[in-house]
This record gives structure tokens, sequence and C-alpha cells, in this order.
């Protein structure tokens, strides 16, 4: 998606340690009409697929997955939660994820009654690096038997694997950016 | 807002300790035609008023901001984000909040970029309580010299009093539904 590519380039800062910041538009502060426009183009996408829900993961994933859904028939939008510690009571699907970036696992809980067996879900995040939170996501439709009909992520950073290893999986998956390199020195971003 | 009220009704559960669970359609699952329809709400009730910008708080007041953001000409929306600890370098504002519901206190920064002087900020958020939350996003807006224009809440507990004294501050605060009372032996709710 062009405009996103250049929304990287014009606004994203790239930090050592594969960081690739673009909180002006994507994760912090939110460009609600950029959102609308990656719904659209995932709908065009994922056009003539069968979307009965879109699942995404808290905080970042909300914002993008809610304006989306906007371009689905205003299906319903489950965002998974994260936790420190968790006492399950036996109502929530549930996995473990770790997080390069804060260097911990994290737990991550869905609501059985929020993803009932036969949907068909697509999924939404803002990144895709090493594909940890996705497989987490993929866990708990697994867990609740669901479809996984998609992925849509804004931007994928290609060169942390996570990505071709799902696309390998037969998983169909749209990234609207896939950074294939990117310099700290230089601020130069290479797209696939 | 009627529908609201109807879905609190119809969908809301009540628990022992002032919780009230909405889930199922606000802040776990959610119904964006129904946010849709909250942000056309708001925008009537704050019609004529500056706002260059929407601040909320995550994870759950994300999607509802977001999607009430298109009705306010897709004004960027800011999410301040939670920290159990927090480095400070400087570039965050930074405060703390209490949070009743987990018994224990929690950071809240926004980047100093993302809120400059003399911006008109209509904040956004699912629930009001007490107004921990609130108080503490007023905070940031105070350090950063920015102009609260209004406030809009889509559910208010008003017999906790988080409001109420907002109002009396002088807060233009709107709540799309005020529950003055609920017992949850009999799963009743009265509106203010």
């Amino acid at each position: 998606m062009e405009e996103l590519k250049q929304r990287i380039v014009q606004e994203g800062t790239i930090k050592e340690g594969n960081v690739l910041k673009v909180d002006a538009f994507l994760n912090h502060q939110c460009d609600v009409g950029l959102f609308d426009r990656m719904g659209a183009e995932w709908a065009r996408l994922f056009a003539g697929k069968r979307i009965d829900k879109i699942l995404t993961i808290e905080a970042s994933g909300i914002g993008i997955a809610c304006v989306a859904a906007q371009h689905f028939n205003n299906v319903p939008v489950v965002f998974a939660k994260k936790y420190q510690s968790i006492n399950l009571d036996g109502e929530q699907y549930a996995t473990s994820i770790h997080s390069f970036t804060k260097q911990k696992d994290f737990h991550v809980i869905v609501g059985k009654r929020f993803l009932n067996k036969g949907e068909h879900v697509l999924i939404i995040d803002d990144f895709l690096a090493n594909g940890c939170a996705l497989n987490g996501l993929i866990e708990l439709c697994e867990a609740a038997g669901v479809v996984v009909e998609g992925i849509g992520i804004a931007i994928e950073k290609g060169f942390q694997g996570g990505g071709d290893s799902l696309r390998e999986r037969g998983y169909d998956l749209q990234s609207l950016a896939i950074v294939e390199s990117m310099d700290p020195a230089t601020g130069s971003v290479v797209f696939r």
C-alpha cells in the first residue's frame, strides 16, 4: 500500500535493535483516515472470503481493527487481552506469548463466548516481526475451533522471518507494507 | 443514548463490587456499528466546539475513540499508554493512576510531541467510575498546556461520584449512559 510506505519513509524512525517507530500515525497517535484506507485495502485483498469476526490484540491493534471492521460489514471485533499473571476461571482461552521488545512473557486471553466453533476469523494487527504475537492468536483460534480465514498486518518486518514462516504454513497473510531492510545509521528503508 | 442503555440492560451483567460487565459489545468484543452511532452522538453533543485531537487511554478506549474520530473530521487519536514501571527519557508526559479494579497503581504516559500547547482536546473513554483514569488524563493535558474542550464517556457509574466531581470542576462531560444504581442480586439497572 503505497500511502503506508510513504508514511513510514516520511515519519518513521529507525532505532538500533530492529526498532521501527511509527508512533506518529500508527500506534500511539492514530491517523484514523489512514486506518480507514487500510481497512478498504484489506477488504479488497480478502474480497470473497467469509469473515464473521475480526480478532486482534491489545493495545495498538484495536483502533486499526475497529476502523477496518467497517469495511467488513461491521463484524464484531474481539481483542485479546494481555496479563502479566492470570487466574483462569475456565471461561477464557489462554496462551503465553514472548515479547522480544519487552523481554518478557505475558499471558493472552480471549473470553470463550467470543470465539465460537466454526466461525471464520480475520486476524488484524499493526506489526509482524518474528510472529510471536500472531502465533499466540492462532493458538487461541485453534483452541476455539475457529477458522483463520486471513491475517491482515499493517507493517511486516520481512527480515525477521515471522511472516514467511506463516505463509509457508499456508496462511493467507496480507501485509500492507513489508520492510525488507532498514538502516538506523542512514534512516533508509527498503521495502520488499 | 437509548440504544446504549438498552444494550446495557440486555447484555450487561452486574457483579458484586460495583462491577458492570459489558464485554459483549464494549470492551472485549466491540460492536463497531454501535461505536459509530456513539461517535455521531458525541459529535452532536459537542457540536460547535473546536476539537483538534482526541485523547484516550489504552486499552478499551482506543476502538471507541478511533471510530468516533471519524465524526470529528478524522482528527488524530492519541492514546495514553499504561506501564507498571517506567524509565522516563524526558520525552513523555507522565502521571500515576490508581486502579480500584486492579488494586494497584500504574503509570500513564503520552509522548510530548503528540500533545501540543494550545490544542483543544476531547477526552474519550469507555467507563467513568471514581474518575481516577480521567483525572490522570486531565493532569497530562494540564502538563502539556492543552485545553480539555470536553469529555465523552460511554458508561458513567453515577453512584461512584467521579462524574459529578468533574462537572463541579466545570468540565463539559457527556456520558451516553449514566447508571444511577444497579443490583447484582436482581440484575436490575436504574439510569439517571
